[in-house]
């Protein structure tokens, strides 16, 4: 696949006062850049090529083509990377639009998921909306829930140097402290990827764009880190790339966690100062002492 | 208006195991509920009542009918108070469906935007995607924008006390540790209303719905107080309610600076251990030491 390099910049400087207690300065200050992306999908259909919208997401640029597979493809629209012939960005007329639509082609043969595209619907079960639908909803489209899952076992202090790793390696949160992480990470504690947004989201189809770029899913024998508070999309997403082990540095919901016990995914929450809360252990996971 | 009142739980106990350095100790934790809701209006088109569903979101129950008369009215789909006559949970036969369908019926005589409601289009302008796009489809819907707004005063130590107040009456975090608020404040700092969420829109949407059905609105003379960081979005729903003075406990984004400065918002950040960074502030407020 050929995709187009971003040239954006994800932190801005900007003039702002400091105060600290009545005393304020006026200084310079790093904050995260949100800026609209459209992503488009080209695909064929009785024998011509359509084109469609399929989402506008408030994104931190930067990884932009693989934000947009990695959306496709949690979003259950595509199935592979087998489906993906480019993905670059489309350059319109306006200056102002600094590359902020994404074009995904598809190959000849592919004929994409479009009802997924409608997130107003997607929780939309026969008999209504429910969490139980919203899960079931994904196991209909998950390509890897079936599929057996690997053994390992990971140790406590491992789990540990996991939150430390994940800030130390996180560059615009250090600058400005305010942009979400998602970061994958093997059973021994070592970094593979990291990709940070001002959406949580976002940040987690970055990484896992990535990982179906370069052919590594599923990522059953791996470990994914998130930087805040593990919610049900996030955990749907994680599904989506077949991870089975999630740790969250802040709290989950109760949908994320029903969604982990039905896919037999390991959750942990509050991952910091050495402690560290489970909420689901998958029988195929042991956590040990030392 | 009629609403509703929601027997909803917002908070789940359930059975964790916490590791304190290598101990563990089963025990019961409170977890934030996630559930979906569909947000439905019914309006009159051509002499007869249509139906459109218009989104389902990821909300934590409570307040529901707020939340959908918020997000109604934020997104622009709807206009005013005025144009609700009822907002009310739709009961499915599927009893797992708990009241997660919210049915808002509008007036004989209001037509909504249901172009607004497609959110997968609402940044592109005829020009292309982008920020200063986004911010300026914003200036054809709000209501407030040109009306005057009120000039006040504000002191840091009222300031340094709103982040306090905002945590110890925002109950459900205390229990969970995981869960947005959104609260609103007079400008002496007293507590006016507090809405909690999973999702953080979901809390501000909350609390607009719960202002437009109390007709409180435009809000210019409050102050916003939001638990995490300030995106676009949550900039955009408080100008839409005609909020002019945002506090945020985390960090703001780019685009969020943008349009506060745009629509000449007082926007704060890191509003926390009596400090606090300046990043707009409107020509109507004064802040002052004492």
């Amino acid at each position: 696949m050929k995709t187009s390099l971003s040239d954006h910049k994800s932190v801005q400087q900007i003039e702002i006062i400091k105060v600290k207690g009545h005393d304020f300065f006026p200084c310079t200050d790093d904050v995260s850049v949100e800026e609209p992306l459209e992503i488009r999908i080209s695909y064929s259909f009785e024998n011509r090529r359509e084109s469609k919208n399929i989402s506008v997401t408030m994104r931190t640029p930067g990884h932009d083509a693989e934000l947009a597979i990695g959306f496709l493809f949690t979003e259950g629209i595509i199935s592979g990377y087998h489906q993906i012939v480019k993905a670059e960005h489309h350059e319109a007329e306006c200056s102002r639009n600094r590359k902020n639509i994404m074009i995904v082609n598809l190959a000849e043969d592919c004929s994409p998921q479009l009802m997924k595209a409608d997130r107003n619907f997607y929780t939309t079960s026969s008999c209504g909306v429910c969490g139980k639908g919203s899960i079931e909803s994904i196991r209909t489209v998950s390509a890897f829930q079936n599929s057996r899952k690997e053994k390992y076992t990971v140790t406590f202090d491992t789990l540990y140097r996991l939150s430390d790793q994940l800030q130390s390696f996180q560059n615009n949160f250090r600058t400005t402290g305010g942009i979400h992480a998602s970061g994958l990470f093997d059973q021994e504690g070592n970094l593979l990827a990291l990709r940070e947004d001002v959406g949580r989201h976002n940040a987690l189809d970055k990484l896992i764009g990535h990982a179906l770029a370069t052919e590594q899913l599923p990522l059953d024998d791996k470990i994914l880190v998130l930087s805040g508070r593990a919610s049900f999309e996030l955990i749907q997403k994680a599904a989506m790339a077949g991870i089975s082990f999630v740790a969250a540095i802040g709290a989950p919901s109760s949908l994320a966690i029903d969604l982990a016990k039905e896919f037999d995914m390991t959750l942990l929450g509050f991952l910091r100062d050495n402690r560290v809360n489970i909420y689901h252990k998958s029988k195929c996971h042991e956590i040990i002492q030392k």
